[in-house]
């Protein structure tokens, strides 16, 4: 088994915490390790054959000092040289896997996943290596707790009982009234992102839909029989020079057969905004979550999430609010907004504020 | 003409950037100087013979700092070891003045208000001086503009047209229908607790209506023939010691004869919290008004009062806050709740978290 952890992702949506040297993933939000540190810690119980960090140049240092400490397996971190989504980036460590063990399971995790149950989740990412050694494509679907338009939605045949079951379709975003439907059906899932497949079956299915993507990583040779891939960095810079971006699910997933999914519910957040932290982490006695805050005072208010940057936090009349204060930057939102956090990092690349990104 | 300065407060509700020892007045609040500063400066055209501060141990050493580069004119500040409200400090004042010059006249302005135009205020302040020589006993009224509840009145019995007029009576804060009526008769003025009297005139007036402090003030011996205050501490501490806190207009302005009310419409606000910044400072075009900050970023935002501590601040989907960040506390309030900070002062008291007052 070979992990595969996609950590290439720009955060702009936890700024001003998150700029683009540290995004989410690289970010001790929790206090404590990154989400991408937690990432690797879970899965070292399975004990994987390798864990392979897909990130960008600019992120890769710190990627590196933040897995500097794990030795129980070997880590490696492979830099895109620019993001094209998710398909290239699990075609190059399917190919990379493939070339030195052609029954390799490649079990994808996004880095910046919050994962409440953990054993749970392992026993999950077992089942998904099992239905994965005899030639199916994985994908693990969240058992959905709310009617959630934000994320897309996987239909499965049956209910599977937590055993691996076929998929009927991929479904977009949904507006609330068919969510409210899919969750009505007991057969609808959350599409979580984490996969698990063999190297060699999710390549033939990108030979067979994505020719182009296929070709250029085609194109890739490996010298060594040693597994280094350090002087891979020319080889990956010319496959994507070549490829345009696309993610695994519309490229593949979607048109696929012997795509199967498996019902998780292991408690997932994929902490899409600063709004989903109250999720996953616990509201002091006044209803606020406190982050690096050294205690708050609050004075008819509730349900606000603080970063305090190390300070004492005053709540006074204010209900339902982010706020973030780092060396630099401040940070006030309304949690209904915290979407448009992006808009803010949105309009300082327009003004040139490059120090604040 | 002798200037008095009240600034002893301790600016509660400007908490966190107001604390103990650096109160409202003190505080570099609309960047640049202090408002105590701005106080003495107002003045200083109209060649007082003396600035008199009266304040409180804790924050004298910052004051006399504060107003160590004004060589027109001789400053004294006077120590209180109390607060005790302004009757005692007036009458303190008074009999100081009083011992050097009969025929004294002081102006007693409150250090922490915001005037817009000081041309127009000084014009009013000589006037009040001309009816103070004839020993009215003069107050100044400002011009209302809004049927605020939060001030005091004082009734007028008739319009001035700008010159000083008899008072026919003081009015506590009313409730806003009466409020309405009041700004409909044009008689009627908030009490801005500015006054100006002969020193001789208001000790008079207190020996009538506060024989208590009257006595305690009459115990008051000066050994010097020269103006020297620093030897009066262990006297001040004395009469302190024996008498109790009281507000001159209750104490003497709502019980004397020859009270006059002069209208003053030069621009004025006391700044009595956060709330209370936008009225006196200018918005930026997104409609927030920014103090220390690096620029701002607003997305569906509006109405917001920002101490940034020299940060970027964004904005996003929040209306009509008022957000102070310091170096070890931040405060986020709601503007219609902005009176209630001086709870989180009451609250960290009560929890013993001096390090934060």
């Amino acid at each position: 088994m070979y992990i595969v952890i996609l950590a290439g992702g720009s955060g702009t949506r936890f700024w001003p915490l998150s700029r683009k040297s540290t995004p989410k993933q690289l970010m001790s939000v929790f206090g404590g390790k990154s989400m991408l540190q937690r990432t690797v810690e879970r899965v070292l119980p399975l004990q994987p054959k390798r864990v392979m960090i897909v990130t960008n140049a600019l992120q890769a240092a710190e990627t590196r000092r933040q897995v500097a400490y794990i030795d129980d397996v070997p880590v490696d971190v492979i830099e895109e040289p620019v993001g094209r989504n998710t398909a290239p980036a699990i075609g190059l460590a399917a190919s990379i896997i493939a070339r030195f063990d052609a029954d390799g399971v490649m079990v994808v995790l996004p880095a910046d996943h919050y994962i409440l149950d953990e054993e749970r989740f392992r026993d999950t990412i077992v089942k998904g290596c099992e239905a994965a050694a005899s030639g199916k494509l994985v994908t693990l679907g969240i058992t959905p707790t709310r009617p959630e338009t934000g994320y897309g939605y996987i239909e499965a045949e049956a209910d599977g009982n937590g055993a691996p079951v076929a998929v009927r379709r991929f479904v977009e975003k949904p507006p609330l009234e068919r969510a409210m439907e899919f969750l009505a059906t007991g057969r609808f899932y959350w599409n979580s992102g984490m996969f698990v497949w063999g190297a060699c079956a999710i390549l033939d299915q990108i030979g067979a839909f994505m020719p182009e993507l296929s070709a250029a990583l085609a194109k890739l040779t490996f010298e060594q029989e040693v597994w280094e891939l350090s002087d891979l960095r020319p080889q990956i810079a010319e496959v994507y020079a070549g490829i345009k971006g696309e993610s695994i699910d519309f490229g593949v997933m979607e048109k696929a057969q012997d795509v199967q999914v498996i019902a998780a519910s292991f408690g997932w957040s994929d902490v899409g905004s600063w709004s989903a932290l109250p999720e996953v982490m616990m509201a002091d006695e006044d209803g606020h979550v406190l982050i690096d805050a050294k205690g708050s005072v609050s004075i008819g208010s509730d349900g606000c999430l603080a970063y305090g940057g190390g300070k004492l936090v005053a709540f006074v009349g204010v209900k339902d609010l982010i706020v973030v204060d780092t060396p630099d930057a401040l940070l006030v939102c309304d949690k209904s907004a915290a979407q448009d956090v992006k808009k803010v990092v949105e309009e300082l690349e327009r003004r040139g504020k490059f120090d604040y990104l």
